[in-house]
């Protein structure tokens, strides 16, 4: 470990920045999973953080010829924060620093465990938006392995314009065909009819869009098509996506309490905890992926689950590191100057 | 049989009128539905439906001294018709005439199982709505038995405006009230985030407006909390009820399709099937229940899935006939008019 850009490590294609003060078992989680992302996936890492806090993580862990380096922050901006007022009071804080290292060029992506909205905020301030971008969506295979299909927006806009359900589609396109390697993403508007002309006034005015557009538009999904491989980008309101998101994962944990009943007699009681698992993990793919990129960012900035442990936040560094190599935001930008 | 109101069978307290025209099966399941529900549970049935049809169904059954009377109607409205249109063209179709003996009184509740707009229309024009209410509503505990919260709306709102929302908290409590047994509804908003002031425009009124009422109200739940016994009521837009309702019934269907790779090597093949059937049936209550009222009607009309076998059919004029003991329109009515 190193608290300035090592010297003894071979040469970085590209280093993760991570918030590693954000999140519910930051610095310790952050900290370890950065470190086995260094270690078992050779990406180097700056880890953003108050200095005595991460040097007192750090030093459980054998970081020698590591590209482990220390980069301090003051503060943390926590989930019950204002995030742009908190950007103010703590212009230092964790994840803005490390959004700075991406927009100095130090480091090519960033992750944050931490509060989303903070996430967002700064990403649009230090890093940017996309041109036709209104603010950062959160999106993704929300139900993989159930369902591939990336399902735009999750929760972070709402009361959105028919023009913005359009640019979800753009940039949910990019993301399917450079990180899914999908060759010509089918995509489908979510509403309550099949037919065009079923659906709230939103619906209906995004339908015409998507139609005019040159996107390979598929006409309007039903909430129980996700699972028939219809479509490979869905987009919706963010209302109704954070809607079905926490949805299934709460019907996937309810399902799982009732299997003891629909399996009394077949399974021993050890059986029945792994099934269960199992079961549940299959309806919360986000948290299993370790996380996701925000879209429409002129950066990469990945967002984690708050619970994740060090083998998650490692999986979210392999994300960053693959949207880098696959330039996403490139092809983000590619799709929405073609609207 | 008759084909007048049966003066052989004792002094039956209602009768309900089946459209045994509507539906999948229909004639076929519909007629044998109903003979159940007469033989099983004593309930007048008035089937309705074209004479012919009805009377070679009729001839597979027995049904000498039991309360089944055919009463003849013409054609039948389609879920691909128009259902206002379809009402002019085909006046005397088996839903309307239905309708029209609730209205006359010959009948105290309707079942159909067929198109629910053509069902929700011909409520409308024949029966009326109660006062404050613009349009039917569908809404029931859709998730029983893994959550008993009665979801209004499940389809038929879609761009409601806050008031109506305020309707549906109303027509809600009074059918958790009256069929579920709840003595003091909570009522809760189906939202983006806990806090107040989370969630789109139109949540964000309907919570003041919710507030304020004398309602039970305990503030916004989000889609995880289907499962958490939050709320007895959860009013919604129609949009998001009916993405929920299908996604619901989607992701059961995917989930025991994943049965065979989480329960590898634990079950025999015979048993896994009737585990995947049983975990499906978990997330389709609405089928298991037979059918739900329309809310907000003035009258009684039981709206079924299409798909329904006899013993649904039966378990659907059950329904009827506990929808009717308890006065839910009259409950219905009292709530809308305390609003």
């Amino acid at each position: 470990m190193t608290t300035t850009a090592s010297t003894n490590t071979p040469a970085q294609p590209f280093a993760v920045a991570v918030d590693v003060m954000g999140g519910d078992y930051a610095p310790e989680e952050l900290v370890a999973g950065a470190v086995q992302a260094a270690r078992q996936h050779g990406i180097a890492v700056l880890l953003v953080g108050d200095t005595a806090a991460v040097k007192a993580e750090l030093s459980k862990h054998p970081t020698d010829g590591l590209p482990v380096t220390l980069v301090p922050s003051q503060g943390v901006i926590l989930e019950t924060d204002h995030p742009a007022l908190a950007m103010r009071e703590k212009p230092r804080a964790s994840v803005v620093e490390a959004a700075k290292l991406v927009r100095t060029g130090r480091a090519q992506a960033m992750v944050s465990l931490g509060s989303t909205g903070a996430a967002m905020a700064t990403a649009t301030l230090v890093l940017g938006l996309l041109e036709g971008v209104e603010r950062p969506a959160v999106g993704g295979p929300f139900l993989a392995p159930l369902s591939n299909a990336v399902l735009v927006d999750l929760g972070s806009n709402v009361d959105c314009r028919p023009a913005q359900l359009l640019g979800f589609a753009a940039i949910g396109v990019a993301f399917a065909r450079s990180i899914q390697g999908v060759d010509n993403p089918r995509v489908a508007l979510l509403s309550v009819g099949a037919e065009e002309g079923k659906g709230n006034r939103q619906a209906k005015e995004a339908f015409s869009l998507l139609k005019a557009s040159k996107l390979n538009f598929v006409g309007n999904i039903e909430g129980g098509d996700f699972f028939l491989d219809r479509a490979d980008v869905v987009v919706c309101d963010g209302f109704v996506g954070n809607v079905i998101l926490k949805f299934a994962e709460g019907l996937g944990v309810a399902i799982a309490h009732q299997l003891p009943m629909l399996l009394a007699g077949y399974l021993s009681s050890e059986a029945m905890k792994k099934v269960s698992r199992d079961l549940s993990a299959l309806t919360n793919a986000v948290e299993a992926a370790g996380g996701g990129p925000l879209f429409g960012v002129n950066g990469v900035v990945i967002v984690g689950h708050g619970r994740s442990r060090a083998a998650t936040v490692a999986d979210a560094i392999r994300m960053a590191k693959r949207a880098v190599d696959v330039k996403l935001v490139e092809a983000m930008r590619r799709e929405m100057a073609a609207l």
